[in-house]
C-alpha cells in the first residue's frame, strides 16, 4: 500500500516512537502522581517533551505547553476559554470543522459574531480583508495555518502584524504544518497554537495540545485531579496543570517525545523541502493529465504537502476507492470536514481527492500516483 | 522494583497491550477518516473495542460506549452536560477530586446544590443518607464505585435502586474498579459509567471514556472534525460521535481493546479474587503490626484491592519515600486527590501511604511489603 493519506495522520513514523512508546509502558508510573522512580519517569518524560515542543514552537515557556487528546480539544478550550459574550471574530473560509464549530457554537451560545475572509480562485486567502473585517468588537482573529483540503498556507507574520497592530487575540490551527513548517509564536505574534502530535510531529494518536503565551488567561476546561493542591476546591490556576485534568496520555506523550527527537536530528527544513519537492512533483505530473483538475495554489514559496484534484466529474469517493483497490494507494475523498473551502472552490457535491506528503513517501509513491491517475483519467 | 501504586496505574500490563499499540502505529490510518484500509483497520479496532467494552459492563448499546482521554475527561462531560441551572446533587464523601471539581463548578457557575453522604468511623457511606438527602430540586447522584483512598466500595445496586425510585439520574465513576469488580449497568441502573482505561483494564494511558444508557442525552463538550455529516453546522447529535471530536487516540485504544481480551480470557472474577487475597494478606500483615493504623472496612464482602496505612505520626511522604528508596517498593502517599474522605479520617494533615493491588502483584510483592513496614514502624 501507498500511503498518501498523511494529512489525516502520519501512518509511518520513526521506528523510536513506537519504541519509546513500549518503553514507556514498561516502565512509567503515572506522571505528577507519586514520588516512587516511576513516577518520577513518567513526569521527567512528559516534561521534556513539553520543553522539546516549545524549542520548535518557540514558546518562550515550556509550563505553558498543555498536553490534549488531539487539536480539535485544543482549539475548543482556546475558543471556549477566551471568547467573552458579543466578541466578534474574523476567520476564514479555510477552516477545518475544529474550528468553525466552536466558532459557531460561540456565535449560538454567546451571542458572538463571525466574519470570513474569503479566498480567491486558488484558494487563497485574500489578505486585505482581515484588516477590514475588523470591528471595534473584535477580539480575536482565529485562523489555520494551511488547509488541510488545498494545502495553501496562511502567512502568519502578515496576519500576526495585523493582529498585534490591533490588539487582537491570534489562535492559530497548525494541524497540518507542525513539524514540517516553521512556525515561531515569537515572531508571529502567536497568542495560542493549536496543534496535534500524529500528523507533521509523527507521534502516536492522543497526543496533541496549545502552547500559549505568557499572561493569556484562558478559562478552565475540564477540572479534576491534578496531583497537586489537592485541598482546593478549584483546579489550579497554572499552566499546564489549569488545562489539564486527570492521567495525561504519557504513554503517546514518550512516542511523541522520540518524534521530536527525529524531527530535530533531521531538520524540520529538511523534512519540509522533501515534502514540498514530491508535492511539486505530484503536481507536475498530475496537472499535465488531460481532465484532472487540481485546486490551490503551487505558484507560493511555501505549500503544505497536499495535492487536491478531481478527475472530470467523477465522483471523488469513487476514484478514491478505484486507487486503493485497483492501485494500493491510500487518498481521502470527499468533503474533509471543511465546508466552506468547498463552498469556495465549487466542489460541494464532488468533493475532492487528496493526496497528502509525509517524510516517509518516495519518488517512486509518487510516480505511481502520476500513473494511476492517469489511467483512471483517460477510463 | 516491587510496583504497589496500581491505582494510579497499573504499571505492569499484558504483553499483548503492547504488542497492539505497536501493530496499530504501523498499521492504522484515522478511524472515520476515509475509506482505505489503514482507515477501515482503524475503525473497526475502534468500534470492537466499543463492544468489548459494552459487554464488560453491560452496556445495551456499544454506539453508546464514548471514548475520552481519561476518567476525569468523562465525568467532565457527564456532569457538565447533563446538569441544569439550579439541580441540587446528592454525592458522597469518598469522590476524587474528578467528581468533586466538576461538582464545585457546577455549584458555583450554575447555581447548583450539593449534598454529601457522609461515612462512618471506617471510610463507609451511610446509605440511609443517599434518601434522606434527597430534595425537590435533586436531579442526580454522583459517587464512586470505590474510594481511591481506602478501597471501601459503593453498593450501587442499592444506589441505583434509590436514583431510579426518586428518577434520579445516576452517574457513577468506575475509575478504581473497572476491569476487576462486577459492574452491571442495567441490573445497578446506571445512567452514565465514567471509566479510565488504564488502571484496572490494564490498557494504555490516554483511554478512558463513558457508557451512556440509551435515551440519556448529553450536551455536546468539544465540537469538531467528526468525519460525518461535514456540512452541518454543530456537531453531529448522534452518539459515539456526540461526545468525540478529532482523532481518537486509536493507538491506546487497540491496546485497551487487547487488554479487555486479556481480561476476558482470564476472568475479571479470577483477577478480583487474585487481588482480594493479596490485599487481605497485607491487610492481615500490616494490621497487626503495633503503631501501624489502617484505614477502610475489611470486613465486606468486596472492595477494592487498597489497604491506605499510616504508621504512627510519620509523614506519610517520608514514609513513601523510605518505602522506594530503601525497600525499591513504590507506594503513593499524600492527599490522593481526594480532601474530603481525609477530612473523615482525619488525615488531613498527615496524608496516608497507599498500597494499591493489581494482577501482576504476587505474594511475595505483599510479604516485602508487610516486612518492609514492619521495619519503619520499629524504627
Amino acid at each position: 500500500m501507498i500511503y498518501l493519506d498523511n494529512a489525516a495522520t502520519t501512518m509511518r513514523k520513526p521506528p523510536q516512537v513506537a519504541e519509546a512508546v513500549v518503553t514507556a509502558m514498561n516502565t512509567m508510573g503515572n506522571a505528577s502522581r507519586g514520588a516512587h522512580a516511576e513516577a518520577l519517569t513518567a513526569s521527567r518524560i512528559v516534561y521534556n517533551t513539553r520543553v522539546k515542543l516549545a524549542e520548535l514552537f518557540h514558546c518562550p515557556r515550556p509550563d505553558h505547553v498543555v498536553f490534549t487528546m488531539n487539536s480539535t480539544e485544543a482549539l475548543n478550550i482556546a475558543i471556549h476559554g477566551l471568547l467573552r459574550e458579543g466578541d466578534h471574530v474574523v476567520t476564514t473560509m479555510m477552516e477545518h470543522n475544529s474550528v468553525l464549530r466552536p466558532l459557531y457554537r460561540h456565535q449560538n451560545e454567546n451571542g458572538g459574531s463571525l466574519s470570513f475572509v474569503q479566498t480567491d480562485a486558488l484558494g487563497r486567502p485574500i489578505y486585505e480583508q482581515f484588516e477590514s473585517l475588523i470591528r471595534p468588537e473584535t477580539r480575536a482573529i482565529v485562523c489555520t495555518h494551511a488547509s488541510n483540503l488545498t494545502g495553501n498556507m496562511v502567512d502568519l507574520d502578515r496576519v500576526g502584524a495585523i493582529a498585534k497592530a490591533h490588539g487582537l487575540l491570534f489562535i492559530v490551527d497548525a494541524s497540518q504544518t507542525a513539524g514540517a513548517h516553521e512556525i515561531d509564536m515569537e515572531r508571529m505574534g502567536i497568542d495560542v497554537l493549536c496543534f496535534t502530535g500524529h500528523k507533521g510531529l509523527m507521534g502516536p494518536q492522543g497526543t496533541g495540545g496549545l502552547c500559549v503565551r505568557e499572561g493569556v488567561e484562558i478559562d478552565f476546561w475540564k477540572v479534576g485531579g491534578s496531583g497537586v493542591q489537592s485541598y482546593l476546591k478549584t483546579h489550579p490556576a497554572e499552566y499546564p496543570t489549569r488545562l489539564e485534568a486527570g492521567t495525561l496520555n504519557s504513554h503517546g506523550i514518550a512516542g511523541l517525545s522520540a518524534a521530536l527527537d527525529f524531527i530535530k536530528e533531521t531538520g524540520r527544513a529538511n523534512i519540509e523541502a522533501h515534502e514540498d519537492r514530491l508535492m511539486r512533483r505530484l503536481y507536475e505530473g498530475v496537472s499535465a493529465i488531460e481532465g484532472v483538475k487540481v485546486y490551490g495554489d503551487f505558484t507560493g514559496a511555501e505549500k503544505a504537502a497536499i495535492v487536491a484534484l478531481n478527475i472530470r466529474d467523477y465522483d471523488s469517493a469513487i476514484v478514491s476507492d478505484e486507487l486503493a483497490q485497483t492501485y494500493e494507494i491510500a487518498t481521502r475523498p470527499g468533503a474533509h470536514c471543511a465546508p466552506l473551502m468547498h463552498e469556495a472552490l465549487g466542489t460541494t457535491e464532488q468533493g475532492a481527492v487528496r493526496f497528502s506528503i509525509a517524510w516517509y513517501n518516495t519518488e517512486a509513491d509518487i510516480d505511481a500516483a502520476i500513473r494511476a491517475v492517469r489511467e483512471l483519467a483517460e477510463e
